[in-house]
């Protein structure tokens, strides 16, 4: 049986699912609308950020929001709304209570007075822990599927 | 503590957060696919649809079948099927029973024998309540990535 | 009341619906990616996979993974990387244990050094049953918008 398979075969926590469903949709809007701190909060403090399109991860809720404070910085200068779309989500939990959400990933960009397009079609591989009650992200990796894989 | 960094600590009801998905997933294809009164009964008696492209709201159901009839009607003359995907759901429960849920939204048409596309991106912020078991809606409001925010 | 209404009013099993979206996030991804045996796997083994764009439907696990190893192949040799999103799920519960599930379905394509695209806008009308524990899909119907209903 493949790794993959054996996922399949897993008991799936349901409220789980929903419970991760519900951080991205809330985690992505604090990006899209340039909450850039609260949305450095939602990694921990420790939190590693990594795509292939970068030189080097950004590790740290500073270097996290950094990132995401230039990214939205150049977004706003030239009137451009981005959305980033999580969906068909896996979701694993691991016996050491980390979590692991498989998700695809679209960015999609609406300039003032002109139509959206998708920028971007990635996965995302989130590691995910809880603390103190709340989900974060401890680990992501993206990849584009316009690029190579390593 | 930001708002937005609040909703983030509040304990999510998951098996609420299901019910609204699967509610979307039922709503919006009664919308495309025609079903107008049936569409319009997914909202409060008094309900309101405010959208930031239309002058006034809609107010009530006879309006609001009325405002999808008319949009219906003009896709079937010209051949388009449209499609609302509402995503990135980010649910609220008030002390008041009612219930915050916010979505992004994108609208996508297909015309016969065509292709595919992107027509808008959207915010979607809605209060739904429940009736006799029922989640419906009671306001909508609607904003466009392309409009400027009033 | 009708039929679509009827089901609005059904009480959502919500621990089923989480369920489903995390089958397909896993299972669209086996195809995505290549894994045409583990995708065939997601189906009963006498499956049948309908869709208004292919002649006759495919009957059975071997039928399945055949069309799906050959369709990967050349998505393969040409150095796109397909995705297939499922959104706006909306599940009834059977009274005979099957389950019905109705998703929006759009394929998006990005070649290697290029944009991604959406290539089809279409439904996808499953049943799935489960067996063993596992969810599997007895029988699914696409239906693409570009194209007339039949």
């Amino acid at each position: 049986m493949s790794p993959l398979e054996q996922t399949a075969t897993a008991t799936v926590d349901t409220a789980l699912y929903s419970e991760v469903q519900n951080f991205y949709g809330h985690q992505m809007r604090l990006l899209d609308e340039a909450a850039v701190d609260d949305w450095a909060n939602t990694f921990t403090e420790d939190g590693e950020f990594a795509a292939d399109a970068h030189p080097e991860p950004s590790r740290g809720r500073t270097a996290i929001a950094s990132g995401a404070r230039q990214a939205t910085s150049q977004l706003a200068a030239k009137g451009i709304q981005r959305r980033h779309w999580l969906g068909m989500l896996d979701v694993t939990g691991n016996s050491d209570g980390t979590i692991q959400a498989r998700t695809y990933a679209l960015i999609l960009e609406t300039p003032q007075g002109g139509k959206p397009s998708t920028q971007l079609s990635c996965t995302c591989d989130d590691l995910l822990v809880r603390e103190a009650g709340r989900l974060l992200v401890r680990h992501r990796r993206v990849h584009r599927d316009d690029l190579p894989r390593s």
